[in-house]
């Protein structure tokens, strides 16, 4: 017996192709972000790996991943949930700022500790900010839950007990699980999943569009540690190039 | 105090577009279904009539209508319920056929016996039919309950629990429930909201991808009969060509 469980990273959006931290900021995808999602689809009819029920963020450029590489799929008639909680991570002040420029401005050591450090959030994000989530009526429930920032550490807080509660239930009914998030939430669960330390999660990266799968044993643990990726070779090839953003 | 009911139909099909019955074989949006629905959505936001929570078909016309609209009123994170029982009327052996071809050969009364009675349906579909749903694993759970066929009457008996025990409960909370559906499954919703008789229900068509609003009283009565389209003039020009289909 082992459970199922596939992870979509988001294709390319409109600020990864302008190179702009975008944290919560709901940003739409690019035509080649699109097309990064029907392929997406398409591994997973291939490999006869098809989603029983999805699992999203609340933001734009997830949400219509999932349902792009669904529809490839002819899955697109599964059971949605969605929640906040599977959300990239809350970029603070750096929302809407350009990668290379903030890279520039404040020097390698402060970009990385900002881009990849496990505890230490970037300035949070003022609420009068354009960029501001405050007022937004998706997040109208959170009340003082609401992020102005958040490191890795914080992205796990808030994650973890959404995978407890709602995507663990849904596992151990035997479903094939996908969760279509970004690569924040997801090294979250990756990090989670495979035990990876707090230093050692810095050098982990998911690229976009590829489905990453996990087959888990009884216990929810990975039977392959890292999962497997249904186009390997691919996904390589992108990590490298997530690893080297602001270059 | 009143409720809050939005009914959209899809936006033109594949098989609108070469006219074609379709019932439950699940095609695709055309380029201009797809406008339609953003259209829809545009509608919603201009209104300021936006849904709080969608009910959907398991067909992908209505599905991708549904996505297209609510992206484009900023709500495509509101939770999302589907159920077969949304779905389009099943065509029986008229599934796959060509509309002018089929009123040539069987003669106005038969055809439009078949388009409009409310208590005849169409010869079923054989199971061994290529465009029968046995084997579809969406359907998998219907067992005996998946039809071969069926009228208007069979559509509102399958539809109406799922009505009243999903729909309701949503718009008794309070929230702007938006049904994102077919020509026939709208027709069973609005002949129930508006106490049409079986004969005169006929002669209600309704256009795809035009919001249509219903404003509810405390008993879920329509405070005004018939709902209101957002765009009243493209509705009623819309309303007339589909009643003339197969011309």
């Amino acid at each position: 017996m082992s459970y199922t469980l596939v992870l979509l990273r988001h294709g390319e959006s409109e600020w990864n192709a302008k190179n702009l931290f975008t944290g919560w900021v709901d940003v739409a995808l690019t035509e080649k972000g699109r097309a990064e999602a029907v392929r997406g689809g398409e591994l997973l009819k291939e490999a006869d790996l098809l989603p029983d029920i999805v699992h999203t963020s609340l933001q734009r450029r997830a949400i219509n991943t999932a349902a792009i590489a669904l529809d490839a799929c002819d899955r697109h008639w599964i059971p949605v949930k969605r929640s906040w909680r599977l959300n990239e991570r809350h970029y603070g002040a750096l929302q809407g700022k350009d990668k290379k420029q903030t890279l520039a401005e404040f020097g390698e050591e402060q970009f990385m500790t900002w881009r990849r450090s496990f505890d230490v959030p970037p300035p949070p994000l003022a609420d009068d900010d354009e960029f501001s989530q405050v007022g937004d009526p998706r997040y109208a429930d959170l009340g003082d839950e609401l992020p102005r920032t958040e490191c890795l550490k914080d992205v796990i807080a808030r994650l973890l007990p959404y995978y407890d509660g709602e995507i663990v239930p849904d596992l151990k009914s035997g479903r094939t699980v996908l969760i279509a998030a970004h690569g924040n939430s997801l090294r979250a669960i990756v990090k989670h999943l495979d035990g990876i330390s707090d230093d050692d999660i810095a050098g982990l990266n998911i690229p976009t569009g590829m489905p990453l799968v996990y087959r888990l044993d009884e216990d929810l643990k990975p039977l392959v540690r890292g999962g497997e990726y249904l186009d390997p070779e691919a996904a390589a090839a992108a990590a490298a190039a997530v690893a080297n953003q602001g270059r």
